[in-house]
């Protein structure tokens, strides 16, 4: 790391040059696609000219979708309480991340993020501040909101507005996970379906996410496991509704116990929670051809070197480390195709179709235990996706009239 | 007007093709600054570089003013309930207005605005969302907010936020206003002080605004006139607070009765009204050398060709007469000036500034009665504007620590 910059007021926060230099002013602008030079641009972009467009939207609020930046843009929305590995760290702290998230949906996909923030906590009160804001947005993006407050912010929200919810934590990593199970079972011989054991460890925001995403795939063996050990119906009555639900629809053999228990005979282990819990020992529980997504970050639940040893596919949430499970393979190229249809929200369907859609760009000849995933710089990504998302959100008939 | 667009499906509204064309897909853009071609660019921009910056800033907040874009942003908040002069149209149907303010922003001074338009209109629910929503942004600029809720919502915010918070329908117009009257007066051998009368007609956002400011420039006797009449203080008892509180700091010689009872021996008329209301003969009760600033829009309180023969200065809010009153000669200078400094407020020594470095830029040379105010695309402007607020608001303290 190079040496911290010193300064005699302020303590130097560990920050490498390379990274300050990127993140010094912020790493987004805003710019206008219309210029103004002189009286008579102004008079079209501004008074008197633009009085036209917003009687004309005032007349059929439709037009809002064609003529504003409602047509292209997403909300970032973070109130900072579950940022990364770090945490509860507030919404100013948090807004370097959302800026990343709407470079990289600009960037990689042409679509226009823009970070909010939030200084608020309560869920009911964020669901009606991100409705108010709304009407100039095309999508939003949710993210680094804490479990269970996440779910009930979603949930709520989706049914308040009229453009598409997408809380990435939850389901950009479900998709992703999906997609790279998609092809490490094709790879192993085995199918994403009935006849599959999933063990999923970390009951949060991703772990709740994936197993759904799961069962809406076909796979009916899920088996949830946090640090009480297996989620059982039982036990669900002490959570919030989302375990509890999770708990009916889960666990179709009953087990009971620790993740030992879970891991017997499973042929997947996806894992979304704490580093460094998952030994050598509990892999060899696991059946002949297993799958190990070992994402919790930045350190693995287990060191990859060692769970290749005992499994035929292993994956990681690192950039370091072959099969990345990598959420930006899925958010720049949905919210793409979902502001492309002017879609209204997002269905499982469309989940399970941008899955399918990152998978299929693994051809049978590139399928490998290192290579189950693409690269996030694989400039295939996008479009698949986009293109996926679109088609289901037409067919499904989730777009604005 | 160019021939409008036909549609079998929807009356086709009346927006000009080269206004459309302008407005299509939006007037913005999000763009990001920093490059990401590759995983060593992600790992700096994204994680794990990131998380070094977002502990940075945990650890010590002020480093989000210049470590995220809130150093360079501004919000363009509105609920869409006083737009131009179509009135309450709404959240959605206000965006391409405060897209194009946005635009004037950037263009014009290199600020990063933004529209944020509110589905909401209770000025308590407007104030929490505004102030949670603060965090990532440097400054607020309030449009188009009907009054006497912009006076409530602005006041209130001010209080709650640690970032400046300025409506630009009030303060603005007043500041624009202020420098084209010290002007004004100088060119017919008057001055801005307790000898000048001056009748303010429309008692909204911007009336209010400007009689505030006329009193805080050392104007003495501003006499306030709506459709009821002269404003004193026993009217007063009837309306909100602030109208309240100009009926007991006007009208010192107590005036009741109409417009033509305070026009009597009047150095200046300022109307922020509706248009056509003003006739020559009301003109001729004034004083020699009148000042008018006829600024109702688009039509004005009297014609401009009439209101010459019998004022010696005429000034209005259209861009094809002379003395064109513009907003756009204050907001971009002002916020420029406010994010160089990271200024938690706006204060009326700044606004006053802000007036006098506008008036500053006509000189003896220049000045007549065709030219009192720069034009908006005199880029001298900008920085002057900008340099009087950074130095006002540093002198005053009203900076971040």
């Amino acid at each position: 790391m190079p040496p911290q910059t010193a300064n005699a007021l302020h303590p130097a926060p560990a920050i490498a040059d390379d990274v300050r230099s990127v993140h010094e002013g912020g790493k987004l602008e805003v710019n206008s696609t219309a210029p103004v030079r002189n009286r008579d641009d102004l008079a079209l972009v501004y008074t008197p000219g633009v009085a036209q467009v917003c009687a004309a939207i005032h007349d059929q609020p439709s037009l809002a979708r064609s003529l504003t930046i409602k047509s292209n843009s997403v909300a970032v929305v973070s109130d900072g309480s579950a940022v990364l590995g770090l945490g509860d760290i507030g919404p100013e702290a948090a807004m370097p991340v959302m800026e990343g998230k709407a470079l990289l949906l600009k960037q990689l996909a042409g679509v226009d993020g823009y970070p909010i923030c939030l200084d608020e906590r309560n869920p009911d009160r964020i669901v009606d501040i991100v409705a108010a804001i709304a009407p100039g947005f095309g999508g939003i993006n949710l993210e680094d909101i804490s479990a269970p407050r996440c779910f009930e912010v979603e949930g709520k929200l989706r049914k308040r507005v009229n453009i598409p919810v997408f809380h990435d934590d939850q389901h950009g990593t479900a998709i992703v996970v999906l997609a790279a199970l998609r092809n490490a079972t094709r790879l192993v011989g085995k199918t994403v379906g009935p006849a599959l054991r999933v063990v999923v460890q970390g009951i949060g925001a991703a772990g709740v996410a994936v197993s759904e995403l799961l069962l809406a795939a076909g796979v009916t063996d899920v088996v949830g496991v946090d640090r009480d050990g297996i989620v059982t119906p039982r036990r669900s009555t002490a959570r919030d509704p989302i375990f509890r639900r999770l708990g009916k629809r889960t666990n179709p053999r009953q087990l009971t116990g620790t993740v030992d228990t879970a891991l017997d005979g499973a042929d997947v282990f996806i894992g979304v929670s704490a580093g460094n819990t998952l030994t050598a020992a509990q892999l060899r529980r696991m059946a002949p051809g297993a799958i190990v997504f070992a994402m919790a970050n930045p350190v693995p639940e287990i060191a990859p070197e060692i769970a290749r040893r005992h499994a035929a596919v292993v994956a990681t949430g690192r950039s370091d480390e072959p099969n990345q499970i990598n959420n930006v393979l899925c958010f720049p190229g949905l919210f793409r195709g979902l502001l492309d249809v002017g879609a209204t929200r997002v269905t499982t369907t469309t989940k399970l179709a941008a899955a399918t859609a990152i998978a299929g760009l693994i051809g049978d000849g590139e399928l490998s235990a290192e290579h189950v995933i693409p690269s996030p710089f694989d400039s295939r990504v996008v479009p698949a996706v986009a293109r996926a998302v679109a088609e289901t959100a037409r067919r499904e008939g989730a777009v604005a009239g």
